[in-house]
């Protein structure tokens, strides 16, 4: 666990992590929205410069490989935080990841889904030590827009 | 985008849409609850006068084309607004639309699931202007009470 | 409904519920989080001491009877209970149970989703009575983790 003095950029920066330009929604609606305290950014996918890599495309337990689906909630979960840091101005200002909705593309079979959203999860205890410990929810879908294999939603309150 | 003098009664009006009756629950459960200044909405269905037309009914890539998909979500929305008036009383009380869940029941294939929930999506702006402007996160699921193909579930900031 | 005088430890008595030890989350992330006056509980799976009973495994609509299905969704409420009362300490301190999210792991075909969730929403009210009805909403998965046949979250109110 990062010391309390050093500062989320600090971490990002130890975790090699460059936050990307925040990506512009697919749709009709917007990245965040702000209520009181709260801080709602809306489901991200694992974009790579506004686009789905090959590798994060389709299904687990099909299409694609977990370790593959760990990086794809990695890099949706580092989507998030790009969304924050516009909404916010500054990381340092989140106080508490409060949520996570996880939702994996994923055959019926396909049971290791805790597994994969851990990419997102640990990404959030990384940058924000233990303020990034959130509450979470994880379930396997039928189909994702684009067909990405994974898609994260998160609740932060800030200050 | 309408002006600001423009009361939400008359884009209703202008958008020839006259809400309907709340639909009640379909189990033990309450259509809303406000609490602070947040109104939470259960997932409506694209029900009409209480009934699933069957050409909201089955998933999209199979028995639902995509424009009736996307009249379901937006008739999903209308619900959703009825039932805020019931909990506000009056809809020129919602500060903003935080947040919109859309579920698009689908094919494991179907992947133009933004396309759908933006039936719903649109219809806050045409409603509320900038202020209909939310977070959004859309998936595709197994499967919708009563087979419906579209559920959309709502948070507000109100005052 | 029970009496006002009735305490919420009366009714779980009463019930012949007795709370089990909270879960530990099967990932790296935190069973509850607070945020003003929010309580927020992860996505609780129907495990029995930590463990996935077989009646409460697989999918509704192929491997799990619906009434099978039902208690497991009692049985995740219960869970959702348990990490409520470390949470606060006291029951007693809710004011009201905000929202459920029902999430049913069903084969595409399987309708009855309001019935097997009402296992979770009967079960608030009967513990919380008024202050236990809520906003909901459910939804067919196409896969949950552990193949578990119900995961339910949830939002509370306290004081």
């Amino acid at each position: 666990m990062p010391s309390q003095a050093r500062t989320i950029q600090a971490r990002l920066l130890e975790l090699g992590i460059d936050l990307p330009a925040a990506v512009a929604p697919i749709a009709n609606y917007v990245p965040f929205v702000r209520t009181g305290s709260l801080l709602i950014v809306s489901g991200q996918l694992p974009l790579d410069n506004g686009k789905l890599p090959d590798r994060f495309k389709g299904k687990l337990g099909k299409d694609v490989f977990n370790e593959a689906g760990q990086q794809a909630a990695r890099l949706s979960a580092i989507n998030v935080l790009a969304q924050a840091q516009v909404a916010l101005g500054d990381l340092e200002r989140v106080r508490r990841v409060v949520r996570l909705g996880g939702f994996i593309n994923a055959t019926p079979g396909f049971t290791a889904l805790a597994a994969v959203m851990n990419g997102a999860s640990d990404l959030m205890v990384q940058v924000f030590g233990d303020h990034g410990r959130h509450a979470r929810t994880t379930v396997g879908v039928a189909e994702l827009p684009l067909d990405a294999s994974v898609e994260v939603e998160a609740m932060f309150e800030f200050e």
